[in-house]
């Protein structure tokens, strides 16, 4: 309790500031959005990432499919309304973490422009960086590594509206990095985006 | 680059692990829920205790009606339903960031019990720590303080629902603590509460 009296004072300076917050988790917070097919590899490669950031003492959050759908987006289905209120949803929060100084690392498929872009526009609106990633696997590529089974049964007509097959991936257009997961590995590709924020001066 | 065989050893051993995450923050990810009445003095302790914590080197992130309400929840009115959502969603996003290792501290009215109770189950899932924070102002002194003249206005009948006046708060049964804003000063709230996180090993 010996410091009891400087926290007084910082405290009551006013808000936390974004200079302090880098200050304190030693980097600067950003959401590195990794778009592309089903089985592009982007879990893969954001949780490499993320070990990465892990392993040099910087701080990193993945949010996919497996902590958003099952808890915070439960209550969406696949309608076009859902599909654009889920990615609306995960648009805010990863802006939130990045806000915390973390950085964010989303994997979504997040098929269409204006879901994409929307969520640009809510990081831009509160100067924080935004990477849209575009892991681009082809789709003959994707569909042979198929991993779920899932490319086989939008092909049997068991799921409908299945990006690829009977709905469309719209591509980016100004995304910030290409990756090619058919051609690299997934180290490779994870080590371009710790460049990329290196080279943005992020961590 | 020297160390990319490393990273590649570490990122192939499998996912992050809670041990890793508390290793690399140097702090156990956990959830603070300050409830209580309007103006009873949440955001204040909450925001004075993010402040003692970074002053630290613990990091911590304030969610808020600020953050949350323009943000993940503008599409939230003050409905039964939307309240209930409201509150669903906001536990699902601290958990997130208690999961990532951070210090979440949430200011919300939160006046149904079983809506925290909800917030309180959804950690428990993920043995995530959660703490109940009940900022006990009396509504006499709440509606004193009325700092934005909401009270006033709910008296007047021009704001309906509002809690204490003509929608219910029910007390926390079992909170983790008990802050007396009315009898103590911010910095005596939020040092109570940072001497519950060391005594819980948090930090």
């Amino acid at each position: 309790m010996a410091d009891q009296v400087a926290t007084n004072i910082t405290w009551h300076e006013g808000d936390v500031t974004p200079e302090m917050r880098k200050d304190n988790m030693g980097q600067q917070g950003a959401t590195l959005w990794l778009t592309g097919l089903s089985a592009s590899g982007k879990s893969t490669v954001a949780m490499a990432l993320e070990k990465m950031l892990l392993a040099r003492g910087r701080h990193a959050y993945c949010l996919d499919g497996d902590n958003i759908r099952h808890g915070l987006n439960k209550n969406l289905g696949f309608s076009a309304e859902d599909r654009a209120e889920n990615i609306r949803r995960i648009g805010e929060v990863t802006k939130l973490f990045a806000d915390s100084g973390m950085i964010s690392i989303n994997s979504f498929i997040s098929p269409y422009r204006v879901d994409r872009d929307n969520a640009r526009a809510v990081h831009a609106e509160s100067n924080i960086p935004f990477f849209e990633v575009y892991v681009a696997c082809p789709l003959d590529e994707a569909e042979k590594r198929d991993p779920k089974g899932l490319y086989k049964k939008a092909r049997a007509g068991e799921i409908k509206g299945f990006t690829g097959i009977d709905d469309p991936y719209e591509e980016p257009e100004s995304a910030e990095i290409v990756l090619n997961t058919h051609e690299q590995t997934v180290e490779e590709s994870a080590l371009a985006l710790l460049k990329m924020l290196e080279d943005q001066g992020i961590v």
